[in-house]
């Protein structure tokens, strides 16, 4: 009799640390944004529906990679290079134009494991920013390239490269030549933790329309613009740039969890709400799974999916 | 009798206020630094002698502009403009060569009166880059500008352009072509805090010796290389801008003090204890006029003058 409930003791913890092992190996989040603005709530339902399958489309890239093993870093690049190809998003193909009637592209992306991470600024040539980011992370010593010095770096390391021409597209050349020049400065990012419990986040940007040559925002500003560790959390932000740079945004999120114990939501809605009406906002996920949406203009093309199912996609609070 | 005492009262109390009033007025302290490294404690007394004088010309240029009612901006210009013309240190004439054989400048300066900021990044012609980033900061709504944009930028501002190889020293130049390339990764910087009690920081450099073409490393990003504000403190950074990158060092020292209510010494000893020995190290000035230098290395040239009194500089621990 002893025996046989010790064995159904042991069969029971053998399933019990099973299905415990099971759930805390499949564990992910994923965040993904579009740029926070001012999307006018009376768009046609096609264009809605276009965001929104683009949303979708881009969270299905980073969920499927997460729920299949992936890392955290696979999923970010992954679910970038998607936004970079779709010309809806102010990143790689679609990117605004400079005040020269160019393409000026910035990224970054940052592993929590680490804290190594990589960006571009200023590249021309590149078709993915945020891979280029990603090799210079894993396959340099440094962090930051900008300018020519950049995209030669890419041709060094044979990434996809293309004519600065590739990146135009005719919605975006209206917008320049308009004579208010509708001041689009979206971004695209992404954050995710892993069922290795390893966050990543990653952000990349076509910048200001109209921008002077060689500016650079936040979007390739580690500790500005993307930021992640595994200790608290991971950001990625979208706004008006030199903003989010005077105040260490995505830093600061994870500093006010970090000194102040705040939690991923306290310290996300501080930092957006000590920014002006208008600046943007952040996507963030922290060392247990939370996400966080915080932004303070009136959309955010956003999109979350998690392991306990959740898959959801939006444009406006 | 009493009118008399009534008096006498009165002219003390009007002598008293006087002194604290002149006293508060003239407060201010100025640090600052030309690169942490490993100088061999064995180099000859000339040398000694030239660092030591160079390091007393900064330091009396910046101790003149506050004590004669300055603000602590334009001391940071202005010594750090001095290091830029002196060719013993790496930022300016006197910048390290890339591995093109070029010299790519960095710059950032940092207002604590209202977190504004400007940095240029791989700047090739501008004789003066801290000049520029200053420009940019109370010129522009922008923050950074990288590479050909930033010098066309210097152009249109009408700053002092010079050729590329203006900058060229031959003690450079014999590192560069060293077997063993001699690792110069030397950066000028200078934090001051006013009479007002505005505190502005800056950080000027010619990066690594034989650094990649395009490679930006933490002096001209505010957060990273350079930070200030009022509340807290100023700080300016040299070292391995890469790590410095990563952990967001001038930005985390003033996130300790106002979220953990560390002092001053205390944050900035916790940061830079928290890196590889080696990396580098700080120059800090706190909002009550203390003033700190940490560094992990066996040496940084470096100088503190207040209106105290003090006039020091040294070069080893």
């Amino acid at each position: 009799m002893k025996f046989k409930i010790c064995f159904y003791i042991i069969i029971f913890q053998i399933i019990l640390s099973g299905t415990l092992l099971s759930q805390s190996e499949s564990r992910y989040t994923i965040v993904i944004h579009g740029g926070a603005g001012y999307i006018p709530t009376d768009i046609s339902s096609e264009t809605k529906e276009a965001y929104l399958n683009s949303l979708d489309e881009a969270l299905n890239i980073g969920k499927k990679i997460l729920e299949s093993g992936g890392t955290s870093l696979e999923a970010v690049e992954q679910v970038i290079r998607f936004f970079e190809d779709n010309s809806f998003f102010n990143a790689g193909k679609g990117a605004v134009f400079t005040s020269e009637g160019t393409h000026e592209l910035d990224a970054s992306i940052m592993n929590g494991k680490d804290l190594s991470c990589g960006a571009v600024a200023g590249v021309k040539i590149i078709k993915h920013p945020i891979s280029l980011a990603r090799l210079i992370m894993e396959k340099t010593p440094h962090v930051l390239f900008a300018g020519e010095g950049a995209d030669k770096l890419g041709l060094k390391f044979g990434v996809d490269t293309v004519d600065n021409h590739y990146f135009d597209v005719e919605s975006r050349y209206k917008q320049w030549k308009s004579k208010h020049k509708e001041k689009v400065k979206g971004t695209v990012g992404c954050v995710a933790i892993d069922q290795y419990g390893n966050i990543a986040a990653g952000t990349s940007t076509g910048g200001l329309t109209d921008k002077w040559a060689g500016r650079v925002g936040d979007s390739p500003l580690v500790n500005a613009g993307t930021y992640a560790n595994n200790k608290n959390c991971g950001v990625s932000c979208t706004g008006q740039g030199e903003l989010f740079i005077r105040h260490t945004v995505a830093f600061n999120i994870s500093a006010l969890m970090d000194y102040k114990g705040l939690s991923l939501q306290e310290a996300a809605d501080e930092v957006i709400n000590s920014l002006p009406e208008g600046s943007g906002g952040v996507i963030a996920v922290d060392k247990d799974g939370n996400y966080v949406f915080a932004f303070n203009t009136t959309s955010m093309l956003r999109g979350v999916a998690d392991s306990e199912g959740k898959f959801e996609t939006a444009i406006w609070k």
